[in-house]
């Protein structure tokens, strides 16, 4: 069992209809989401892209979040959403996460919210990995490059 | 199946070494929840107590929140919290809540946050059953009356 | 003076050194908004784009927020942010909006961060205006487009 | 002029018809702080305590939130939120502190939100000053204790 609450690799995924995506998480959406036309806050999906994204990078051992000097300091730099469908109260969703693109000290990242057989909101992020100390950049571990090449089928550049 | 993620009922709680708490579910911190000091920030308890008081709300059929005009619009008069333990990112919890007093068109809940088999935060609201119109006192439903009575032991006034 | 807290108009902006900037307002960075990096969190600035959009929308005259009949119903279908440098507590901005494209029932706005003398986010989002039942395109107001194209030079499509 | 936006003092406060409060700020309700109700929810007014609090601790000097060693790490304890009536977006309000019984490590503080002539919401808090390692309690520093004495005529125990 993980230590995530509500995990999804390739084959949960897969299972629940969602293809090609290879790490996600299941949710519910709370009453302080919601804004009063009764949708889904805009910014709250940039909190579950927030979620999604430090679990993955705890799950491929891009950095544990430590904030010791063993782990980077991931930021983003830039992010968009696309809002697809409006939410609801209590709509059950599914947020996943898959690495676009691998470059030395940086990646692209795409997310997606899935609800009801569609996709509700999808999004994407530049995230640049950086020293603890925020002046330079450090590449990426090996065992993390590794991991995303094998089963986000990331590009490298 | 219920239709609430992770929801938890009195059997759910007592297997899990909780006790003297009727309704509850899991989840776990996410890092829009913590603020500078690591910390989840205090405000977030009071978002866990609504989410947990939503869905008593509507697994006891006291509103199903559908603003409609067979559901009265509950509002928090009062509340409190006590914060035993600081909280930390991913760390996995447990909410719980009760009625404690009820009345004709109100009641006093007590919510509690359980993790690692303590009580990391304690807290109670009062609560008030209103019309929609929000100008007038509407007294519960019946049904939800005698369920909490009966689950909860809540005293009766 | 405005109805709203702190309000800038282009003399305003103009005398802070902000320029290209039709309309803002200035705010200082809170506690709840920073994130365990002791940064604002990346989420929190679509909350200050969304604070900038709405007064923009009542000033202009693009929508009163009143959710009556005479009002359109303007939700955002896409947005994007750059996250240029990190900000802190108590740290004092400005943040401005303004239209680059007025389409009939349509626009496209930028949004930006400034503070210290340098911009330190920026945006820009993709708006539809829609009838309150969220069904139909409903076209701008006539007082409205005139005022856009007039003070931020929109292009018009 | 002060490094925060919006601060009122006594006199300030006392011209504005709001009297028996030393601290304050004014600001107005934001689009992301209401709810489905429409109204501001229940867990934004413990922000705007958050808010006042961090200030009045750096006004007085309890605190620089600097987070060296020569500041406390003060937490709260206990809080409590008196809800009295609703609140409404572009709605402008003065939340208002106090310090009602000063110990020597620790402190009990009032607040207000004030809004045409009303109070909205009041609350309490009881804060605790610790070593910036969490583990032992700090007494309060003697400047920021013959302020809060002095302006506040808070209770010595």
């Amino acid at each position: 069992m993980s230590e995530f609450l509500n995990q999804l690799d390739t084959p949960d995924l897969e299972a629940m209809g969602i293809h090609g995506w290879p790490y996600g998480y299941s949710d519910q959406v709370r009453f302080h989401e919601l804004d009063p036309l009764n949708h889904v806050n805009n910014a709250s999906y940039l909190s579950w892209f927030e979620n999604v994204r430090i679990r993955y990078f705890q799950y491929y051992g891009l950095s544990s979040y430590g904030q010791g000097d063993d782990d980077p300091q991931i930021v983003v730099r830039q992010q968009s959403v696309d809002y697809l469908a409006p939410m609801f109260q209590d709509e059950r969703y599914v947020v996943t996460a898959r690495t676009r693109l691998l470059k030395t000290s940086s990646l692209i990242m795409d997310y997606a919210v899935h609800s009801g057989g569609a996709v509700r909101a999808s999004g994407s992020a530049v995230l640049v990995s950086l020293e603890q100390d925020g002046t330079a950049r450090r590449p990426h571990k090996d065992a993390a490059i590794k991991r995303i090449l094998a089963t986000d089928g990331a590009e490298r550049a």
